[in-house]
């Protein structure tokens, strides 16, 4: 899993672990004391990984796809190559995200490090009170970090950042000149589930975030790791307090991201970008470079290169003003 | 207060007590000297409580009230029965909550416990640093507490929880197999006063929060407590982060909502109700079983079951698709 | 600079270490080992300050300034008294952020303050757990402070107070009978920057936060200090969770903003304003007095006292209500 910089892989698991633990079957005769290394996508699984191929959409990927083993659905099987061991399964993103869990166990829920130590005892730089730090933290010359925060696994800090008071952080790398303001939140699991009525079924989340240089992160903002991918925000973009920034987002660089703003999960942004505060950004959307997107506006489509845009649906501001003149 | 399951009463208080507390005078002859044990509902109230009566609405249960005591409008007074005593107010609901505020002082404001405990002189699974105890808190076995957080008065936590780290939760109900996600704040005293110019008078808190078994509470989410009643969260409902719920708010089970997400006082949500990404709901709404509604929505009225809305205010989201087609 | 209060002026600095810092050249034959005070407004300086002039619109104030020095555009040089060095910008706002942050070098980042103290040291009266103080801070009598609680540097606290937990005070004054809830973060330098593409320019934020009295502000609500201004809540104002107010707002009397509103930056409300629920103010907006503002609107406008308005963007409430009656 190319996306995957910190979670530990527990395989190789064998075939037939994997079958028992997801109660399924496999009607090819294949030796299933082999060895499965590693849960990966279709694009980047090597030969002894497994895989999942959900829909139609992803024919070209299955098609070349050099995986080991595959989870799919039963008329998909056709699409990938003779070398490719197939599972059928009635529910491709369930079983998937079981298999995940399986190679990934710690990525499922944000389980609190009961081994924290003093930041002091990792950093010799400016530190307030009472900051802890988990497992795999480095932290770059000049950065100054506040009180009661927890720096928690897994956590790069670049040079010369400002990370503030009361905050959490796990999972993340940030770039040097950084400043996180205070109780900001970062790298914890995304929203991703599958439902079902008695106990939904967590995703696993093995992705990070990246925090490129020169960004602001406001106060009480939270950002959220990736599921199988990872959330971006670009080179010197500044988002204000109370921001929400789900699980897989990408924002380019330069951007401007006012209080309040949330953005759903998987929404690309390009550079330049300028969002005004309340705003909202549905998942998925694609929104292209030097986009304005105004205050309190509700965007549920994609948005080209330079368009400006504001209301709820947005629309162009130029409509929007037209519409509302009398108002 | 059958709502009451923490707040201490300090009653029994007498008659004359009460009177002169609130400036009011009584004109049944009646000895002052007596006793009341408790501030309930009218429904709730045995013979030995003061209640209060507001509305016409609430007539039926006025004539069947067991209570004492019941502060009225002079015009509701022939509702009650013989058996109570009334004593008229202009200004009932004022009265009423300066009398809740009097059996139950500690509800009014949130005082800081000035003597919380480590967590660990209380429990003896796994816990991060720094985090207190105040009074009443049981913490089931396989739960997981972070750091810096703050289980306050007043809390039960069930099996196999993970309660992260920068929280704090007080009076609260939290069955098995919850998860609390860093920072939230659960349980604190709900956004109710009566306005008045130089200093308003705050409402008593005297419910709790009951969060119910398999729920997922999100990073940065508050959950108030009820006023006179209580704030539930239904099995197996997952709230994203920074999503507020007013008091006295009751959600079902199976529910989903999204980041940013307000539900205002006292509203009901059914069941399976899936609410996207900074959508509101008004006060005092009823919104019914198998309920959508689309991110950003603003709804405003009540909605029956299966309804799928999207707006703001919130419609149908085929009349919202059709309106908005050439966006 | 009249709204300092509690930025430490590192003056007087020669005009000659101004224009090497800037890369500016002066035309007047003066000598630049003269000494610049103070850095403050066209009516605040003094004649040993510097100041600048931006627009057309501050004409009047240009004409009668007493500044010793003022930055300002070519063709704006002419409204300056005689008496007034005048250094010529293509920018001079940057410039006069720069050299707003020559003489207030801790009122561009929020550094944290690496050598707090234990609360206990400064205050004798109620406090929890791991609560910090920093510099220049006062805490009143009969005031409460919870755990986790960091009051950073620059905080005057009145009596009576109670101040919740894992809160983040620094640059504020608060008066007596505020309650201040749970991890409330006030007096944070707020989001304004002059955007460049490499690495945005942060401006100066030299001003403070003050709350005057019998005000609440609700949990996880953010509050930014004024840049060259200040941010003000006037008396008895009650604000909900979530809430968050950008620099420079000023709030009048007795208003009463429920959850999760957004107040954008330099707009003024009067007094007994009420705003429900995720409602949002546009920056430099004027809201008169007894205004009222539904739950999810969106101001975009002025409103003169006693408008009653909702919908986004908020318009007349009867008009609100006739348009969407079919809804």
């Amino acid at each position: 899993m190319s996306n995957n910089l910190f979670f530990k892989n527990v395989g190789p698991l064998k075939i037939r672990q994997i079958l028992e633990k997801l109660s399924l079957t496999i009607t090819t005769n294949i030796d299933k004391n082999k060895l499965v290394h590693n849960f990966s996508s279709l694009v980047d699984a090597n030969k002894n990984d497994i895989t999942f191929f959900n829909s139609i959409k992803y024919k070209n990927e299955a098609e070349s796809t050099n995986a080991f083993v595959c989870i799919t659905k039963k008329e998909l099987i056709k699409f990938l190559p003779k070398t490719c061991v197939s599972i059928a399964s009635k529910n491709v993103l369930m079983h998937a995200a079981k298999i995940a869990g399986l190679f990934y166990p710690k990525s499922v829920t944000d389980m609190p490090n009961k081994h924290l130590r003093s930041i002091n005892e990792i950093y010799k730089g400016d530190c307030g009170k009472n900051s802890f730090v988990g497992n795999n933290v480095k932290i770059g010359e000049g950065t100054s970090i506040g009180s009661n925060s927890i720096i928690e696994d897994n956590v790069i800090i670049g040079r010369n950042c400002i990370i503030g008071s009361n905050i959490i952080i796990r999972n993340t790398i940030i770039e040097d000149n950084v400043h996180i303001l205070d109780s900001a939140i970062i790298g914890k699991k995304g929203f991703g589930f599958l439902p079902i009525n008695n106990q939904n079924f967590r995703f696993p989340h093995i992705g990070y975030v990246l925090i490129k240089k020169n960004c602001e992160i406001g106060a009480s903002t939270t950002i959220d790791r990736g599921s199988f991918s990872s959330t971006i925000i670009g080179d010197n973009t500044f988002i204000d307090n109370q921001v929400h920034i789900a699980h897989n987002v990408k924002i380019g660089k330069n951007c401007i991201i006012a209080g309040q703003v949330g953005i759903a999960g998987s929404a690309i942004l390009g550079d330049n970008v300028m969002i005004g505060g309340q705003a909202g950004i549905s998942g998925h959307l694609k929104i292209g470079n030097n986009v304005k997107i105004g205050g309190g506006s509700g965007v549920l489509k994609n948005l080209p290169d330079n368009s400006n845009v504001m209301g709820y649906p947005a629309k162009d501001i130029r409509k929007f003003i037209k519409e509302n003149k009398n108002v």
